[in-house]
Parts: structure tokens; sequence; C-alpha cells
């Protein structure tokens, strides 16, 4: 059994970054990503509070619009429109999830595509599905890259996404059923969850649900991959009960240290390659 | 067993298709569908076939742009760009499949978002899969219309779509993961096609080839939509081998009379819909 390490990927990345940036600068550019942040959801605050820490480390400037969790959908995008003129923002991101007052899709459709980091406007979901994308939401690249890095072959393999969210299940079933292999999407209407885990090659979790994903619920050899993410107090836990798991998994993601680190490390390469200028 | 009338649903569609088309004329609106075709192809020359007729039928004017099959990709374009600077054309689509030698994308990426009533170009896919189309491309609404024609309730179902490609599989599977159910997606790369289908309430085969599906494939009481197509001399079929699987399925699509018409007539909607003005 190998326990997938995130961290170890991410320093990689974020090194390799670090030196791209810096030759860049030299050249005069210079990088900053925009948050917008909505309430105060602890989740969103801790991940937040990550992305800001490895912008700082590599070079990319960081500043966060914060706004009180009443605003009207209609004023978010004004001072989303206000936000994006600044030429200095080369990147720009709307924490999810927005309180449910809020039109998501309204919201994201007011991003500029050019500095949509987090792939999330139609027009990069577009590029996305019709395999012309020059950037990958940054969960899905990040499971993608792992994928790649550990050298696991999905080729002809059944792989099981649990979860159909915006961030993770649904842009990765679009990427996965491009590729040479038999993919099922389950999620919360899904009967029988565990008949369709015991199938699978590979299963990749985002659901946010502690312990969703057992040992009795795997085959053995099943590579699994833990994109989900829910605090307990300011304890941080995936989808998946790695102790009974691990046990018969070839590959596991542990949380933290898996998918988490790597994400954010995809998200700022993806401000370098958005090249918004 | 039901035997789903594809043939029923068209004329339906497009009585009031025709009705709508006949008021809009009074107000001054005209219709036309232009088709752009390389090359030779006997099922598309037969699917042409299909749209000018009924374009015709009810009011649609129609047009074919007929290229050699060793047109180059840049040409293609550029023809599409004349095409399209003709005002009187409401509505444009490529046959598919493009020769070999073209790059398809590249093609369609060159269709105007506004006159893209088969929903290929980025910008549209884009738009459907953020869940904020106005049209959807016609096999995967021909699919869903019939689904709730015959109200076959999917909800917490396991669907599986067999084939993955740009016209169904692609565009569907994204469709059907926004909604309550479990999808799989098979293809050429599935090992054990069988043990798929035969966990499926609801198969959709749009892979065309013939007799790919039999009824030892499938459970008793499946639901079966046939979209695949395939050409022997004259005569059309799909995948689905009737007379074994129709003895267990449920409902199930006939091949021809089945998707294929109501394709057409959902394509015939999609240039109302479009609202190219």
């Amino acid at each position: 059994m190998t326990i997938i390490d995130g961290r170890k990927s991410t320093k990689k990345i974020l090194s390799s970054l670090k030196r791209k940036i810096t030759i860049l600068k030299k050249q005069g550019r210079r990088f900053k990503l925009a948050v917008v942040l909505v309430g105060n959801d602890q989740a969103s605050l801790s991940f937040i509070k990550q992305k800001e820490k490895s912008c700082l480390r590599i070079g990319i400037d960081f500043e966060l619009f914060h706004f009180q969790s009443d605003i009207k959908t209609d004023d978010l995008c004004k001072k989303l429109k206000i936000i994006q003129e600044d030429t200095t923002v080369s990147a720009l991101i709307v924490q999810l999830p927005l309180p449910e007052h809020i039109n998501a899709r309204q919201v994201l459709e007011n991003i500029n595509p050019k500095l949509d980091v987090d792939c999330l406007t139609s027009f990069n979901l577009g590029k996305l599905t019709a395999g012309i994308y020059n950037i990958l939401p940054p969960t899905p690249a990040a499971i993608i890259y792992l994928i790649k890095e550990y050298k696991i072959n999905i080729k002809s393999k059944h792989i099981v996404i649990v979860g159909k969210g915006e961030l993770v299940g649904k842009p990765l079933s679009i990427l996965l059923t491009q590729d040479q292999n038999t993919l099922t999407v389950c999620n919360k209407h899904t009967k029988n969850l565990e008949s369709y885990t015991k199938q699978a090659d590979l299963i990749i979790s985002a659901v946010g649900k502690k312990d969703l994903i057992t040992g009795s619920m795997v085959k053995k050899d099943v590579i699994i991959i833990d994109a989900g993410v829910n605090f307990r107090g300011k304890k941080i836990f995936g989808d998946v009960d790695f102790t009974s798991v691990s046990k018969k998994a070839k590959f596991i993601t542990p949380t933290p240290g898996g998918v988490g680190p790597v994400t954010v490390a995809k998200l700022l390469e993806n401000i370098l390659s958005i090249d918004s200028k």
C-alpha cells in the first residue's frame, strides 16, 4: 500500500513556480490573486488562509475582498466589476459556497474568463468540455496530476466518482469521460452506494462527509483519491475512513496532506498559465 | 412492453413548430438553415435529406453548402465565414463526421454561437455545462424529450450510456450528471460491457454498431433508448438487437422510427429557440 504524498508533490510544483515567477518578475511582470469571500464560513476562511500563504511564499500578491453574508447578488456583481477593473489583478476567485440567497451562477458569469483561475465561468467550462482548455479547475487538475505522478494506469479501468459538485465531481467527470475508461458518477440520489464503490478500480470521492467510504465498501487493491473536505472543530477530515480503507487499497491519499495542498499548488499554477495579459 | 413512437412525437413537435413559424412569418421573420457538408458520406447525405424535407415542410428555408472531401481546414473555415456573413442564414450546422485530415474542433469553433443549432461550439457547450443553456444538442434533447413524454422516472435510477461521442454520449452525460441519478459511461475501452448494461435501469446506446446490445446483456424491465445509427446498404440499424431486447424491455425505441426523427424535430426547434437576431 502506497500513501500518496500530496505535500511532497506540492513542494515540487511550488518550487518550480517560484523559479518561473522570479524570472518573470525580473522582466517586469507582476501577479496578483484577488479572492472574493462572502460571509464567514470556517472552511472557506481556512482555505483562503492556505491560498494566501502559498501565494506570498512564491511571490504572488494577494488581496482579499470580504463581504457580509447578506450582500445581494446584483451588488456582489457590481463589486466584482470594480475589483476586475484594477489592472494589477491577474487572477480572481470567488470562494464557494456562496450563501443560499445568492445566485451563484450569475456571480460566476460575472468573472472575466481571463482572470477565472478556478475555471468556473461557462466560457472556460466550454473550453474544458470541448477539450481545448489551457487551464483546468484546480481540484480535478490536482487529482489528474497525482494519478500521473504515481504512474497509476487508468486505461480501461472502472472509475467511480462520488459527488457531482461544481468544483470536483462535475468537471472531473467531463474530463475523465474524454479518457479511455469506464466512468460512474454517484451522488446523494444513488441507491446502495457500496454496490458501485465495490466495483471500482479507482474511487474519487468529493462529497464532504466523514467516513462516507469505509473498508467494507471497496475491493482489494483499489486506488483511493479523497477530495472530500469537512471540518470538525479545527480538525480536517476527508470522505474516506483511512484506517479501514488503507488496509485494502493499493494507493490512497490521506487527509490532510493529500489532494488539498496539490489543489492550492494547481490554483497558483493557473495564475501563471491563464496569462491574462 | 411499450414501443416508444418517435414518429408520433415528431409529428406533434413539427405541427407546433409550423404554427409558430406561420405566425412569425406574418410578422416578417424568416428562418434559414445552412448545412455544411464535406465529402459524400452516405449516412450524412441521408440525414441531410431528412433535415431538408422537414425544414421545407414547416416553412424553414434550407441551403446546402457541399465541399469536396480534400478541402483543407483553413479553407473550410474561410468558407464558413462567408456563409455566415449572409444575414438570411439564421442557423448553421456542419455535418459530422468530417474527413480525418480536417481539424474538426477548429472548424466547429468557427461557427457563430448564435447560429450553432447543433450546440457544438465551446461557447454553447459551456452554457450547457453551466446549466444556463437555452438550446440543447438535438439528439440529447430528443432523448430527454422521449423520457419525459413517456413519463419514465429516472430519479435514483442507474443510467448506462454506451458511447462518449461529441453528438450524443458526451453532452448527454453532462446533462444527466446534473440530474438525480447514477450514471455510468461506457465506451470502446470498457472491459466486459455486459457487466454494466446488466445493471442498468435505463440504457442509452449511441455507438453505431449493429447488435451491440442483445437480450442477454440486459435485465428485465430495462428501458432502452437506441441512438446508434449505421447503414447496411440503404437499410438503417441501431445498436440494439430489437428482437431479443424487446422481450425483456419495459420501454424500447425502434430503429428506424425512434430517436432519429425526434432529433430532426429538436434541431428545427433549436432554429427558433436560438433566436439569432
